[in-house]
C-alpha cells in the first residue's frame, strides 16, 4: 500500500493514499480496538448534514470563502447520499465524547473537497479539517447534536412500527371479538374473556408505546448546535448561531430548535435516560405479549394449546416434528438487551462532570442499539407471528364451561363465602360447579342457564341478573 | 392475649380479640416474612378511598344498605385520617398481587364499622369484608387503582421539590453570573465560564425533571376501578361502573379517569416503567449535580477548592477538622437506590401472563421507595448543601488566567495548528500562552489584552474581534 | 424531655439527656431523614465486636487505661448482647462513608461506659467517643470490618437455608422418581422426563447456590482492622495492629485476617460486587424453580396441572375458591429486588475514587436486604411450598401417551425426515404416532411397545433397541 | 446467483449454490433480521469441536460409517482452522436456544463432507446434516457445551491481559514507592500516601479479577454433551455418551467433564451469571482506577495534576493543545458495557423454563462481548496509559507540606477535640498546623520536624512516638 505523512501535535504518522480519513482518524482507530463495531450509518448521516449546515452557516456569515464552502457542502451532500461511508473507521465505544468520530468526518469531508477543488488528499493547505471543515464547531456541539438528529430519525419508523404493530393486534381483537376463553390471573383460572379482548390490551399497551416514541422524539428536538466547546459559544460568530439551526432544520426537514441554554444539552444527558426509558418501557410490553402468546401457543399436546402461531421453521435438531415459538422468543431476547442497554446509558449518563459528559459514545451506541433492535423485532412480530395466529373456538369455550369459574357468577346471588364453599367442593369432588349447585338446591337448571352466560360473564355487570328479575 | 376464632377456607385460625384485621391478613401476615416492611402510608389511604368511594357507588346504585354502607364510609374516613395504620401488618413483598393487602383493608374497614355498628370484632354477619366492603370490587382493580392515586398523590409534593431545587440553584446562577472559572471538559482545562452558568445548567436539568415528574403524574390517571377481576367488570353492576370513578375523583381530589380499556391497567404495567424512568432521569442529574460539587468543593488544600459548602458535621472520627461532603453523598447513594429500585420495576413489569401482573406489589414498593427517597434528598440538598455554597471570585478568576485557555481565543486569529503549537510550547516549557504569542510577535501586549477577554469567553463569538476590528 | 449541652466543631447542640447516642450522632439523623431505615441489627453488633477488640488491643500496648478500657470492653459486650440498638439511630443510607454510625457507636459505647464508671451521660472528660473509643480506629478500617462480620454472620445461616432447599428439593426428587412427566423445551412438548429428575435439577441448581454462598463467605475475611483512615495503619501502634485482629478473631469467632494490603479493602469493593454476584445467581435459580411451579401447578382446570401446591390462603377477594401460588410469586419478587440490589451495590462499588469508596452504607444495606430476602423466601419456599407438592402420575404418563414425543423414539430408526413427517400428519389430522406408524407399515404394534417405552425414555440410550436386537 | 433446491416440514426454498449452509440456516437467517451481528468466531470453532468429538464417538460405537464419518471429521477441522467461518449467517440474537446455529453449523459440516466425498452441495443422501452429523445430539447439548468452551478459551487470555495489568501497576508501584502524595478520602485531604501504595492497591484488586477470571473458568467446565434434547441422553447409546467427553477433552485440550446430572446444565444458565458477575467485579475495579487516573491527571492547571498520562491523540476540534484522559475514558465505557450485558445475561438466565432456557444466544452473545470488552480494554489501558505514567515528585510532596493533614499527627499527642481545634484556625486562618501548633506553645518546632515526618505517616504506628520518646 501507498502511503501519505500527515503529523499532529503528537508527531508524524503513515495515512494510507486512498483514504480519505487522515492522522487523527488513524491513531484514534489504533487507540480503540475496543467494541468492533463503528458507529451507526445514521449517525453518518446526520454528522454530515451538520457539518453542511456549518458550513453554509459560515458561509454567510463571511467567515468561510465560497470556493471552499462549497466543496465542503459537495462533500457533505455526497456522505449523506451513502457514500464514504466505509472511511468512518473509528469505533463505536471511543474515549472523548465523540472527538475522534468528529476528526474522522472533518477529515473525510476535508479530504473529499480537496480532491474536488483538484487537489490531493492531505493537502490540507486546500481545505482544512478543522480551519474549515470544524470552523465555528466543537465536538462539544457537532456531536451532541447529530446523535439527536439520528435518534429523531431512527425513533420515526419505530413509532410507525409500533403503529403497524397496534393494527396487527387489532386486527387480532376484531377476529377474536366472540372466542370466549377462560382469562387466568396469576396463572391460575379466573373469569372467562374474549381472546379478542386479550389483543385488545396488548393493543392498548403497545398504543402506549408508539406515542410515547411519537412523542419522546419531541425531548431531542433540542440542539446546542452553535454552544461550540462548553456551550457558551466561544468562537462561533453571534449570527452563525442563530443561522446554524435555521439551516439544518432545512436540511434535515426535522423540527430541531437551538437550546435556549445551550451549556445545558452540552453536559446533560438526562434526555437520553428519558428517550431509553419510554424504550424500556415498550420492551417491557413485548416481553409480556410474548410471554402470553409463548403460554397459549403452548402445546401441542400438553400445554394450554389456545392459539397456534405460525411454524416459520424446523424447531429442533433432535426432536422431528417440533415446532418452537421462535418469533416471540427472539422478541424477548431483543427486549432483554434493550433494557440492559438502558442500563449502559444510565450509567453513562450519571458519569457527567462539568461541561461535558464523557460517555456520549456509549450512550449513542446502546441508543441506537435500542432502537434497531426494537425496530426489527417488531417487524418480525408482526410479519411471521401475530398475523399468523389461529384460535380454536370450540376448544376454548370447553374449557371454560369444565372450570370452576362459575363459582364468580354464583357469588353476588349467594354470597361469596357460600360461593366458596361450592368451588371447594367442586375442586375435591372433581364435580362442576353446576352440579352442587343444583344439588344443594340453590339453583334450578333453568335458572342456572340464565346465569351461568359465558358471554355475559365477559362484560360489565352480574350475569343473568336482569333476565331472572325481569323473568 | 386474648384471641376470637375465625375461619377461611383453609380452616379456623386465632386472631387477637383487638386486632381489626382478621383471618385472612393474619394469614398473610405468616406467610409472608419477607422484607420486614409494610405497605406505604400513602397506600393505606389511597385503598381507603378507593373502599369509601366504592361503598357510595354501591349504595347509590341499591347493592348496599345505607346502614352498612354509612358505617364502612365512616371506616373509610378514620383510614384516610390516619387511625388503624398500624393494622396494616402485611409485607409490602407479600405474593399474591395485593389481594393480602386487600383482604387487609376489607377486614379492618370490616371490623371497625361492625363497632361503629354496635357490634363485636369478628361478628362478620354485621358487616362482611368481602361481600359487603370488598362488594363489586376485586384486588385486581382496587389495588391497580389505589397504587395509582398514592403515586399521584407522592408526586406532587415531589415535583414542587425539584422546583425548590430549580429555584435554589437559579439564586446560585445570579449570585455567580460574574463568577468567571475554569471551564472543563472531560476533567481537563477547557475554556472559561461563569460559575452561574453552571448553576444555570443544572437548574435547567433539574426544570426538566421538575416538569417531567409533574407531566408522568398524568399517566396514572387512568384507572381500572369497576373492571374488577380481569377488566372486563364481570359482577359489578353498570352503573356502579360509571359511578364509582365519579365518587373516588371526588374523595381524592384528582383527576382520574376510567380507563376506556381497564383489561388494560389490570395487566399492563408500563406506565410505572414510564414513571420510573423518569424517576431515575432525576436521579441521573443529581448525580451529575452532586459529582460537580464533591469535585468543585474537594479540599481543603490538595483539590480544586472552587466552591465551600455548608459543614453540616464533622468528617472524620481519625482526622480532626475534616469535613466531608456528606450531603451530596447522601445525594448520590440515594440516586443509586433509586435507579436500583428502576431495575426492579423493569423486572416486575415483565412478568406479567395474562390478566395479571402478580408483581405489582413488588412494583408499588420500589415506586414509592424511589419518590421518597427523591423527595428526601432534594429537601437536604436544597437546604443542606445548595442555598450555602460560596465561592471565591479572585482565586477562581486566578485560575483561568493561569491556564493555557487563552490558546483557543487566539485559534480564530492564527489557526488551529499554529494556536496548538503555542500551547504545546507553553506546556512544556510551563510559560503562558500570552508570553509565547507575543515572543513570537504575532500580536502586541494590547491586542492580547483585547482578545484575551475572560468576559467574552463565556459568550458566543470571537473574543475581541469587534474591538481590534473597530480597532 | 430534658435535654445535656454537647459541642463540636460546628457549635453546640442539644442532646436528649437519656440517649446514650450524642452529638455527632443527632447530627446526622438530622442531616440524613432519606431512607427511613436503621442499620441492619448484625451491623450493630459487628461494629461493638470490632470495637471491644480495639479496647483490649489498646489495653495491652499499653495505650488505654484498664479502668476506661474494661468499661468500653462492658458496654461492647452488652451492645452484642442485644442492648441499647435503639440507640442506632442514624439513617442506613446516610452521606460520609459511614462515618456517621462509628460516631453513633462510638457515642453509645462512651456513654454507657461513662455511667458504667459511675459518670453522667455527656461527662467526655471520663470515656472520650474519639479518644478512647475510637482509639487507633478510623470510620475507614471499622466500617468496612464490621460490614464483613455482618455479612459473614449473615451468610452462614442463608448458606444453611439453602441447603435445606436442597433437602426439601432431593426428598422430592427422591418421592417422585417414577413419575414420568412429559418434558418441555421452549414450552412445547418435547421428550418424556421423571418429575423426579426435574427437582433433581432444581436440586443441583440450589447446591451449587449453596456451596457458592458457602465459599464466598471466605472472601469476605481479609479484613483492614488496624489500616486506619486510608490504610496505612497511621496513628495505630505497630502491635496494635496485629493484636486487633487476633482478638477480634477470637471475639467474632470467624476465621478473619488482617488484609496484607490494608489500603485495597479500605478503597476497593469489589468483593462485595462478587458475593452479590453470587447472590444473584441464587436469586437467578429461585426464579427458575418458582417459574417451573407457577406453570406446573397452573390450573385448576385450564391449566398444566402437573402438581398441586399447598394453599396456603385465599387467593381472591372476588373469585370464591381461588387460590394462588402466592408462594413462589413472593419468591420470584424477592428475587427480583435482589437483583435490583445487586445494582446498586454495583454502582455503588464503581463509585469509588483514591483511598476510600464513600458508598460503602449503600452497598452494605443492599448486601444485607439481599441476604435477608433471600434467607427469607428460602425458609417461606421450602416450608409452605416444596414440601407440600403433590402429583397426580396417571395424569402425566396419560399426557406423554397422548403426545406426539414418540416421533423421536422412532428417529433413529427411521431417520429424522421420515420421523418428522409421521409427526406432521400425526398434527394435522389429529392422531396418534403409535396409528401411523403401524398404519405406513414401519413397525408391528408389538415392536412399537418395546420402542415406545416411556421409562427408556428418560434414559441414556435408544429405547427398544436392545431388546429388539435381542429380540 | 444459481440456486438449489432445499426443503424441510415447511416447504421447499432456494439456497444459493455456493452456500455450504442449507434450507434451515436460510430460514433462520431471515426469520431473525435482529442484531446484525453473527455468532463469535470462538463459538463457531467450539461447535466444530464438538461436531468432530460426536462423529468420532458415533464411529466408535459403530453408528457411524468411517467414510461418512471421517468426512464429517475432516469437515470440522477445516472449520476449526478458520475456514468456512462467513458461512454463519444466523443472527447471534436468535429465537430457538441455539438450535438454528446448530442447523446452521449442521449444515455446513455435511455439505463439506459431501464435497470432499465427491459430491455435490445439497445431496444429503450422502452426509445428512441432521442424521449423520447431528447423529445422538440435540441442540440443546451441543450448544451449551460449545458455549461453555469457547467461553473457556476467550478467559484464559482474559485471566493473562489481567496478569500482564497487574505487573504493569506493580510497576508503577515499585516506581513511585517513595513518592509521598496527599491521600483522599470522599475526595477531601486525608493523610499522606506514598503513589506507589495507590498503584499497590489497584494491583491488589487487579490480582483478584485475574484470580477469579481465572478460578471462574473451573465453573464452565461441566457440560452436558451426551445429555440430548432435555439431559436425559435419550437416543445417544450410553457408551457414546461416555466416550464423547472423552474425545472432547482430548480436542479441545480442557479439563471438560461431562455433568454428573446433564439435565442440569440444559436447563440452569446460573454459573454464566456467576461467571458475568465475576467479570463485572473487574469492571468495577477498571472503572474505580480510571476514575483514580482521570482525576490525577486532571488539568493541566486547573486539575489535581499530579500525574501525567501518555497524550495518544489530539484532544479537542476546536481547543488547541487539548489532550484528554480518552484511555481511561474509553476503558469506563467498556466496563460500563460490561455491567450492561451482565444485565441481560441475569434476565436471560432468568427467564428459563422447564428443561431449557431459551435465552442461551442472548447469554452467550453479551458473556463473549463482556470477554472481548474487557480483553481489548486492558490491553489498551496497559500499553497505552498505565505504562507511560509519569509524576512530579516534588510538587506532590508540597501539596502534602501546604495542607492540614499534620492535625492528624498532632492527635495522638493532644487528643482529638484539641487537634480539629487546630485544624480549624489554620483553615479559617488560611495558616499551616505548623505555625499554630508553634504559636499555641505545645511543641517546639524540633519535636514537629520530628512528628511531622510525611513518610512516617504512610506506615503504621504514631509518626515520631519512638523517636520522641528515644528521645
Amino acid at each position: 500500500m501507498n502511503y501519505r505523512i500527515e503529523h499532529d501535535l503528537i508527531g508524524k504518522k503513515e495515512v494510507p493514499e486512498d483514504a480519505y480519513y487522515g492522522i487523527h482518524t488513524l491513531r484514534a482507530f489504533e487507540n480503540f480496538q475496543i467494541s468492533g463495531q463503528c458507529i451507526h450509518k445514521e449517525l453518518i448521516i446526520a454528522l454530515a448534514m451538520v457539518k453542511k449546515a456549518a458550513a453554509i452557516a459560515n458561509m454567510r456569515v463571511g467567515s468561510l470563502s465560497e470556493k471552499i464552502g462549497n466543496a465542503i457542502v459537495k462533500a457533505c451532500d455526497e456522505i449523506i447520499s451513502g457514500k464514504f461511508h466505509n472511511q468512518f473507521i473509528v469505533d463505536a465505544l471511543q474515549g472523548g465524547a465523540g472527538t475522534s468520530t468528529n476528526m474522522n468526518i472533518n477529515e473525510v469531508i476535508s479530504n473529499r473537497a480537496i480532491e474536488l477543488l483538484g487537489g490531493k488528499k492531505g493537502d490540507y493547505s486546500i481545505v482544512h479539517p478543522l480551519e474549515h471543515v470544524n470552523m465555528s464547531q466543537s465536538t462539544n456541539d457537532v456531536f451532541p447534536t447529530a446523535v439527536r438528529i439520528a435518534a429523531i430519525k431512527l425513533l420515526k419508523p419505530l413509532s410507525e412500527s409500533f403503529a403497524d404493530l397496534q393494527t396487527a393486534l387489532q386486527i387480532k381483537e376484531e377476529e377474536f371479538s366472540d372466542t370466549i376463553k377462560m382469562g387466568r390471573t396469576e396463572l391460575q383460572d379466573a373469569v372467562p374473556v374474549m381472546l379478542g379482548q386479550e389483543f385488545g390490551a396488548y393493543a392498548q399497551a403497545i398504543a402506549r408505546d408508539r406515542w410515547r416514541i411519537y412523542k419522546v422524539e419531541e425531548r431531542l428536538r433540542q440542539v446546542n448546535i452553535g454552544g461550540t466547546a462548553v456551550g457558551t459559544g466561544l468562537n462561533a460568530d453571534k449570527t452563525y448561531v442563530f443561522l446554524a439551526i435555521e439551516i439544518l432544520r432545512d436540511i434535515t426537514g426535522l423540527g430541531l430548535a437551538r437550546a435556549e441554554y445551550m451549556m445545558d444539552p452540552t453536559q446533560n444527558n438526562d434526555v437520553f435516560v428519558e428517550v431509553s426509558g419510554m424504550l424500556k418501557a415498550a420492551a417491557v410490553n413485548l416481553i409480556k405479549i410474548s410471554n402470553d402468546i409463548r403460554l397459549m401457543s403452548s402445546g401441542p399436546k400438553c400445554g394450554l394449546m389456545e392459539i397456534t402461531i405460525p411454524e416459520v421453521q424446523a424447531g429442533s435438531s433432535i426432536m422431528p416434528g417440533k415446532v418452537n415459538p421462535v418469533i416471540p422468543e427472539a422478541v424477548k431476547q431483543a427486549a432483554y438487551q434493550v433494557i440492559a442497554c438502558d442500563g449502559a446509558i444510565t450509567m453513562g449518563a450519571q458519569a457527567g462532570e462539568f461541561e461535558l459528559n464523557f460517555t456520549l459514545p456509549l450512550i449513542a451506541h446502546n441508543l441506537f442499539m435500542e432502537i434497531d433492535l426494537l425496530y426489527n423485532v417488531t417487524r418480525l412480530f408482526i410479519n411471521k407471528c401475530i398475523k399468523g395466529i389461529k384460535a380454536d373456538k370450540n376448544r376454548l369455550s370447553r374449557m371454560v364451561e369444565n372450570s370452576f369459574t362459575y363459582a364468580v357468577a354464583l357469588s353476588p346471588y349467594i354470597g361469596y363465602e357460600k360461593a366458596s364453599e361450592i368451588a371447594m367442593i367442586a375442586k375435591d369432588e372433581g364435580r362442576t360447579i353446576r352440579e352442587i349447585a343444583i344439588e344443594k338446591g340453590l339453583f334450578t337448571k333453568e335458572e342456572l342457564d340464565i346465569i351461568f352466560n359465558q358471554y355475559e360473564m365477559t362484560k360489565p355487570g352480574i350475569p343473568g341478573k336482569k333476565k331472572l328479575e325481569d323473568g
